[in-house]
């Protein structure tokens, strides 16, 4: 009884003092949108001993926390890459877990009292969602309806995503658009093709942050547009549900450092 | 006498030492293509009270250096971001400065003897050339034309260029295509965008790996499109005119242990 009561103390304070550290941070510059590759699961489960689906699963545990941080921070906009396009070559019962794994949380995530509603998050999936299952298709429509009017902040679930592919679809939407106006010399601008970029139409700022986990230092096919002039890349080595707090306020401190730099 | 004697030795020993680790190092699996975002030659320049210009041409002698290196390990393609786009924003002076170097240097690669013709490399220069000094202008189109028909090795040099541009560039040549083809459906596929970009065009094999100096955490709009699912991205500390062997090994050794662990 005395060891519970001292672990849910320690709890409280480690709480009360994250809660004071973002709070802290906040005072100085804030990106508004934060990207994340969260590599790492599989990995994470392997040295934990753990099932492949138990790694994905504390994969959104792990998301949902940093999720709360960043709307701590007053960070506009978080984008995640939750499952690319090249991911349905991985084996079908993987696939199929992370897509009841999806479907469960973004209907969690949608319910009544719940992080979305808390912090006034507007949910958009981004990427190509015809090629996901019905009843994850059922979800999505679901939770995009159900946090339509929130306007604080917004979370970009990337599923079924290819920068590529998005950029491949701006672009189809770019020379439709031009077509329409019935122009005969087709001109395709770089602010045309940003303009009906995914993350765009979903009122998206300029990408800030992107941040890797788990060590690989590639792009893997995210954001590669968005990734412009200003935009800071970091590679962590933790694997993604082990990303915490110390991982993220050096990178947010050296986003602070750069904006006093430039001032 | 005897110091200079020594010193001429040492040099040697230096040069035989530096060969033979590139030799060995050739044995590894050896990338296709690497790019480098040369950043920090004005940083460089304050820290050693040197005139800006001075660090824009010690940065091509780092730039012949790597080159050299990269020749040795017989990596087939280098591309190098030598001037954005955006950099026409810096003042009259150092971009007057800029071109005149890019002038001279291009046009002594050229000559007969020096290191495009030692190796057999065809240079192409990539970006919006029209917007460069027409003597900047001319000397590329000498330089491409001598070095047309080497076909051991590609440098591309990337001047007043902007990866959005090239992809908007590429969309129109896609789409201008597709409309020579008289078909009623406009429709536009990631392959149609890819073989329109300036690297395709060029005979540029896929991105392997991509290095930014001087600590700049950012990929300041080089390669986005290019930057695909296996392109390894290191951001390194030195600034690019003392860019080396020591910082270039690793990652050359990371490329490899990589190689070997999807084996």
């Amino acid at each position: 009884m005395l060891l519970r009561c001292l672990r849910w103390i320690q709890t409280k304070v480690a709480q009360r003092a994250e809660r004071l550290l973002l709070r802290i941070l906040a005072v100085g510059p804030i990106p508004q949108h934060v990207a994340f590759v969260m590599d790492g699961n599989r990995r994470y489960a392997r040295m934990n001993q753990k099932a492949i689906a138990q790694g994905h699963s504390d994969g959104f545990v792990a998301l949902r926390r940093v999720l709360e941080a960043c709307l701590r921070l007053e960070i506009r906009c978080v984008s995640a890459y939750a499952f690319a396009m090249d991911n349905f070559r991985r084996s079908p019962q993987e696939v199929d877990d992370l897509m009841h794994l999806a479907h469960d949380k973004l209907m969690e995530m949608s319910q009544h009292g719940q992080i979305l509603e808390e912090y006034g998050v507007r949910l958009n999936v981004l990427g190509k969602t015809s090629l996901l299952p019905e009843y994850v298709q059922e979800a999505i429509r679901h939770v995009e309806s159900v946090t339509r009017n929130n306007n604080k902040a917004i979370l970009n679930i990337c599923m079924s995503y290819s920068s590529q592919d998005e950029i491949a679809t701006a672009v189809e939407s770019a020379v439709r658009k031009s077509l329409e106006n019935t122009d005969p010399e087709i001109e395709i601008t770089e602010e045309d093709v940003a303009a009906q970029l995914m993350t765009s139409v979903a009122g998206s700022p300029p990408l800030d942050i992107l941040i890797r986990t788990s060590g690989v230092k590639r792009l893997s096919d995210f954001l590669l547009w968005q990734c412009c002039e200003n935009t800071q890349i970091h590679f962590c080595k933790a694997y993604w549900p082990e990303f915490g707090l110390f991982d993220f306020v050096p990178v947010i401190l050296e986003y602070q450092r750069k904006c006093w730099g430039t001032r």
